[in-house]
């Protein structure tokens, strides 16, 4: 993903390899606001975070925002949004996080905890601020204004620099942040962005959960993964097979294309190839989107394997493995 | 206090009795935004608090209010406060509040147990009905603007009406709760206000520990209480002795009299009688003043004892006592 740019943006990322070279260490933190049911775009930040655990060996952070969820949207109940973090739990676990560095926790829940310093952070921001930062209008409520400081606490879980891999979307917060890092004694966020996987149905936007065959689910079985990829992706790819053959497909618009060049295809030698063949016309959507629906099962199915197992993890996770005990 | 006008005001007191008188029950709520040491001023919500509790054999929750007077006041840090919280209580706890009745909590500790009310309360509440209330300006911390959710959540501790004896100066809070409690399932708060007892050293304004003299503080000895008293208050009376056995004092104006009228002297007759004979000039300045500093000095050695009485009552009032349990 970082060599093929799903990553594409960074801030501090030379910081933060200084600081590991050196040994003054570093820490990653990302999140999530509860939702019913994750799609595989949603794992993107999680697959890269577990990555650079494993290649740093460092503490992961996971802030569960079942309260921004809440507050963010008029039509959710708390008691919604807090059952929907229980249950994204166990699709983070079984992206493989190291038990004994990594802290998953749950803001209705861990609150009690990090109230000192959200309020800390919040004294430091006002609302011009904030309303400049995220475009927030005076009908906002209270508490949406309020939790910009809940998502910056975690940024100031250890002194040292904090590498956030997340959404682009999520930007905002981090500016907030730098401005005030300084003047509470800890390190400014370092960032690294992902695009968003572009929507089964279309090249432009991101996938949503109102059209659900823009996404695959992350609990959709076999037939329905080869329905949706079927019926409803997006192709770059000619009208007839004649066309096809002569002109080849437009890979830039392709979903299916990107979605197996933005992580389900690891292998560079075959994307390139698969790229070349498309592009050039030696083969047909029919084809590429059928490789697609492999994929997508294979990497599905080990999810739920490992979603099963995740729930005897939940525990440790959240309160019994190393770091969480001392958090 | 009641029959003087201490307590002058009051929204849906008749509903709280009638309440009371058919069985429904209420329940009380009072607060305090700690300080570094609490004058005799302060404890006048909580002494009706405790009256009522005796008469009405209902439930009292105390809210110590540490995240408010860090995040309301630029020059605090939250250790401060906090720190004062804990030494507040033990005055509280001194008004003689019944131990399996009362629930004290101190917000950054309790946050855990009312986030999920509170922010459910918040979502109710936008900025510009916030900022409007409270008149707050875009400049104010984002901490500031979500407060008043906090504050407002013990109103909703129980489904019955709740009372809350208080200072007039919370009344913004008061009528915010009212706005929105009915679409969260709750009464709409019952309060009576009393006014402020006048600075020792004039009848306007308000106490203020950055003026020391303005204020007898519950930890002032009597030597110190002496001094305030003879040297500070405020007279009503005369400039000679001639003048005021001609012409009396104005008992409008003069504070030994009203702190005497307002609580310190309880016996009705003698009141009474002390107005009468300073008013007319049968009486100098001097005695009346001669007078507050003995009733001061005994209300203050009384509540240093049951203060020393108090570090041992803290864990009952805010863990151990059947209500803290339940809570």
């Amino acid at each position: 993903m970082l060599r093929r740019g799903v990553f594409f943006w960074h801030r501090d990322l030379d910081l933060i390899l200084d600081d590991w070279a050196s040994g003054r260490g570093l820490f990653l933190y990302t999140g999530r606001a509860s939702s019913l049911g994750m799609h595989i775009g949603h794992l993107i930040p999680f697959m890269l975070a577990r990555w650079f655990q494993e290649k740093f060996a460092v503490n992961v952070y996971i802030e569960i925002t079942d309260d921004e969820k809440f507050l963010r949207n008029p039509e959710y109940t708390l008691e919604e949004t807090a059952m929907w973090a229980y249950d994204n739990i166990f699709d983070i676990i079984a992206v493989g996080f190291d038990p004994d560095k990594t802290f998953i926790f749950q803001d209705t829940e861990y609150i009690r905890n990090i109230y000192p310093l959200v309020i800390k952070i919040a004294k430091k921001v006002n609302f011009s601020e904030v309303s400049a930062t995220f475009g927030l209008r005076p009908s906002i409520n209270i508490g949406a204004i309020f939790y910009p400081a809940i998502q910056l606490a975690p940024t100031m879980f250890e002194h040292r620099r904090c590498l956030i891999p997340a959404g682009i979307d999520q930007d905002p917060y981090w500016r907030l942040q730098r401005d005030i890092a300084g003047s509470l004694g800890y390190h400014k966020a370092a960032q690294i962005h992902s695009k968003f996987l572009p929507p089964l149905t279309g090249p432009e936007g991101k996938m949503s959960s109102s059209i659900p065959e823009s996404a695959v689910y992350l609990s959709d079985n076999p037939k329905t993964v080869e329905r949706k990829v079927m019926r409803h992706a997006f192709s770059g790819g000619q009208p007839t097979v004649e066309l096809q053959r002569k002109l080849g497909a437009n890979l830039e618009i392709d979903v299916p294309y990107q979605w197996l060049y933005y992580f389900l295809e690891e292998d560079d030698s075959k994307i390139k190839r698969l790229g070349e063949d498309y592009a050039s016309g030696r083969i047909l959507t029919g084809e590429v989107k059928q490789l697609l629906v492999e994929k997508l099962n294979s990497f599905l199915e080990q999810n739920r394997d490992r979603r099963e197992n995740a729930r005897e993890l939940v525990d440790v996770f959240k309160y019994n493995g190393a770091l969480a005990k001392r958090m």
